[in-house]
């Protein structure tokens, strides 16, 4: 979308920009604009999935969650997903599929994150960025569950993505 | 947290600061701080939920959402729980309960999101803020299941709320 016209851009960083938006009322309201987002399910056969470990700086610690991304410039979302898949976790994926498309803090920030099922995975050697904590947790759907139902994941990428999933395939 | 003295501040709006903070090796990463936010799941009785349909501005369309608030300085997050609910929908709530706690997108923005569910309710007066555009939008849990699986929920926090509720105390 071009909102060039009614914003102003007050920074720029490698992953965001944040700008200056007029509002309907006539206001202004500061925005975060990103890219956009993809987030794998990664099935590895009818009973198991490919979370994984990931240190997160912006909040000083380790989440349990599913491999994401953001877009490359003119990317498409579903190049974004196998090339995600691969540099976090090692697996080159025969399938994917679209699930669902969602906003994750429209409040302040526009990204929109892209959820795809990958299917038909292969290991291979992972790509992680400089700086990347990231390790695979692979786990039946049963223990994936548990850990949601314990309160492990903290993620809501991965609680939607899990419960999505459960809820149109799985009854656990 | 306090994460002043590992980090720089690059932008400070009402809503949100921008930091840039060392990585672990030694890189700099650009983080949006924020003060953390609610989400309420407004029960009205054993059969109707209390949706909002509001416009968001980032995102530049109306969302179908719960509602929702950012957290005062100092502000227990039931005590925004409950203002909010009543800025946002004119509900005063009988009890509040925590359910989860999670982030919502914690590669760029450190934003903890608290759910709590909201029973007891007593409609009143709103008090929204200029500019907010946001209906109520009442309706049976079956109906709000039936919104979310046709796609027309497309906002992680309301998503992962009415998925765990559901999966918790009810099974649509």
């Amino acid at each position: 979308m071009d909102h060039s016209s009614q914003e102003v851009e007050l920074l720029a960083t490698r992953k965001f920009r944040v700008v200056a938006v007029r509002r309907p009322d006539g206001g202004v309201k500061e925005v975060v604009r990103h890219p956009g987002a993809v987030v794998i399910l990664p099935l590895l056969d009818s009973d198991r999935v490919c979370l994984i470990r990931s240190y997160r700086i912006s909040v000083a610690q380790m989440l349990l969650e599913l491999p994401a991304g953001t877009l490359e410039p003119g990317e498409p979302p579903e190049e974004t997903a196998r090339r995600e898949l691969i540099e976090e976790t090692g697996f080159r994926c025969g399938s994917l599929r679209h699930l669902h498309s969602f906003y994750l803090s429209p409040g302040i920030l526009d990204e929109e994150m892209h959820l795809f099922v990958a299917e038909g995975l292969t290991p291979g050697a992972t790509a992680r960025e400089p700086g990347e904590q990231i390790e695979n947790y692979i786990c039946t759907w049963e223990t994936a569950m548990e850990h949601l139902d314990r309160g492990d994941i903290r993620d809501a990428k991965t609680l939607t993505a899990l419960l999505l999933w459960n809820r149109k395939n799985r009854s656990w």
